[in-house]
């Protein structure tokens, strides 16, 4: 088997023959293999043992075919080196025992160090790299400022982000303080994980979509956009993931980086429409489309390719992570449709 | 008190001196006054009590002051009559015991007589009306066929969505047949609450968000005209709240209806632009606005009536429902600043 980098040149709007695919969460509970992992181990265990991020990390490669990896962990992973009292819940998701809720509070908080305190997040990468040898490319990732801070602030998992736009909007000096250190860790974080190997990096904002437009452009985006525009010196593929933000996508695109990451709310003829040509487009199936029946499943897919055409920058992924009770034989028949229907219509056949 | 028709002016896009104002959910637990009548009695109990029901709508006209009255229900309010066993479980939500997952329970599935098994709505709004003499003019409401079909396969709230997608994906007929049945009785219930007295009704599409453009184009979209087009012919004006889905806000105009409402995730700048002049505009604070400072609130509300403008057709309107820990006099606050700066707006002051 040769090296495939078809991802890594999807991202750099370069020509490809078909259209690479990797899945949001595709190291994940739907797999039995991540299930009988998990079992024996907890969440935070599986991301700070390297061995464990690293076997997880390779599953979907080996048992699906995707066309890139990225590494086992979680975007709060640096939260208790910056003081913050991370823990997941069973069920429950993450709870942060100690969140901010004042400008004091903004005070105390750590940039962190990621050697420091992620060192066995380097350690993954460089083991991976080694693993994916003749495979395919690694891609790394990290929070966005917003979802960090947003996670920072609430504790927990929410909908309605009260304190956190309360914060915003009644003390900016707070909020831009606490977003800039979450930035600084961000930045150092993600450039740490592209110095110890990684060829791609994500920078995930996976709440933003809860913010009126007017607020993310003035308290959001210019936090984004540094840690993009940072990271980018480093010269490997930034993909920039608003989740939820597609009424906005505008915007979000000034946020730079290399490829725009679509979730399945806008159809992908307007997402060609609505973002520059000088990004890749990474999306955007309806994740749930793994749930139906392989006919509509292949309907989905070529209507997506077919929205997107043959110009070089298409990455394909799911609109959102892969839900746990998917099927891995449908994530492998996905990835059949769209290698053999981009394969097809890249060659205009 | 002279009688104040704003808001009937504004569906219909007649000029107004100011832009009137209600709030989704205004009839609800972020007022005392609410919660102690809520305390006493079950959610579907208040529902079906019309004095009950009388009380609490009357509430926000009496201490919020706003423009318009909306009728106590609830959107899931004829389930029982269609032969789904509906339960409001403490803490959860509604729950829906019998849920639909085959053609076979579509079959069984009813299309329910209005006055048999909402009767007492027809009540409560006939009171309503009486009670609102030479104040306000009273919204009526309902699901609609997309978002009822979602409670009923689902049989609780989700993110997901994966058996009614499923359902959606793999049977298109027993998927058209069920929104045919629930189109139906929207469509019935809906024109008895006019018949009874309600002078504008709005449609919600709660949970459309969550589909992908070019699902609700085909498998959505028709259902949802049938049931606009069709109570459109009694003569008040429809409002279609699709929350989610400004991304395919192009699609959302197509179902029809008076007044397109907008949900916080679109600019309004944006709104006027892509939604057709002939409809009226309801929309689009954050509703977390509730917890700004007051200067910052001040500020969200001129932005959103100067990005409208002196064109008439606006509703005022959170951009979803008021979050049950909001403070009553914010609210208040609010439709000050709504009536101050939209009276100066038009004014040309």
């Amino acid at each position: 088997m040769s090296y495939n980098d078809t991802f890594l040149r999807a991202c750099r709007c370069e020509p490809t023959e078909y259209t690479p695919m990797w899945m949001m969460r595709q190291a994940g509970r739907y797999l039995p293999e991540y299930r009988a992992i998990r079992e024996k181990h907890g969440f935070l265990e599986m991301c700070r043992t390297p061995e464990l991020a690293v076997e997880v990390s390779m599953q979907p490669v080996d048992l699906i075919g995707v066309d890139a990896a990225i590494m086992f962990s979680d975007i709060l992973i640096s939260f208790p080196g910056m003081g913050l009292d991370l823990e997941f819940a069973k069920g429950e998701g993450p709870v942060i025992h100690n969140p901010i809720r004042t400008a004091a509070d903004v005070d105390k908080l750590r940039v962190a160090d990621p050697h420091e305190v992620t060192g066995f997040v380097m350690e993954t990468i460089k083991i991976l790299r080694r693993e994916l040898e003749n495979k395919v490319p690694l891609i790394g990732f990290a929070g966005a400022p917003f979802t960090l801070a947003s996670y920072a602030i609430e504790g927990h998992g929410t909908r309605d982000y009260e304190n956190c736009k309360a914060l915003m909007w009644s003390d900016p000096d707070a909020w831009d303080q606490l977003l800039t250190k979450f930035a600084d860790t961000t930045i150092a974080y993600l450039s740490a994980q592209i110095d110890a190997g990684a060829q791609a990096v994500q920078v995930f904002d996976s709440w933003v979509g809860y913010v009126a437009p007017r607020d993310y452009e003035k308290s959001v985006l210019p936090h984004t956009k540094r840690v993009i525009d940072e990271v980018s010196k480093k010269g490997v593929p930034v993909i920039h993931f608003a989740n939820g933000a597609t009424s906005m996508i505008d915007l979000v695109q000034q946020a730079g980086g290399d490829v725009v990451g679509v979730d399945w709310r806008l159809d992908m003829g307007k997402a060609v429409e609505q973002i520059d040509p000088r990004f890749a487009i990474q999306g955007n199936i309806d994740p749930v489309a793994l749930f139906a029946t392989d006919d509509e499943l292949e309907r989905m897919v070529v209507d997506i390719l077919e929205k997107f055409g043959t110009r070089p920058g298409h990455v394909f992924n799911l609109g959102h992570g892969i839900h746990k009770t998917s099927d891995p034989e449908k994530a492998r028949t996905l990835l059949r449709f769209v290698h053999e229907h981009s394969r097809r219509i890249r060659s205009g056949a």
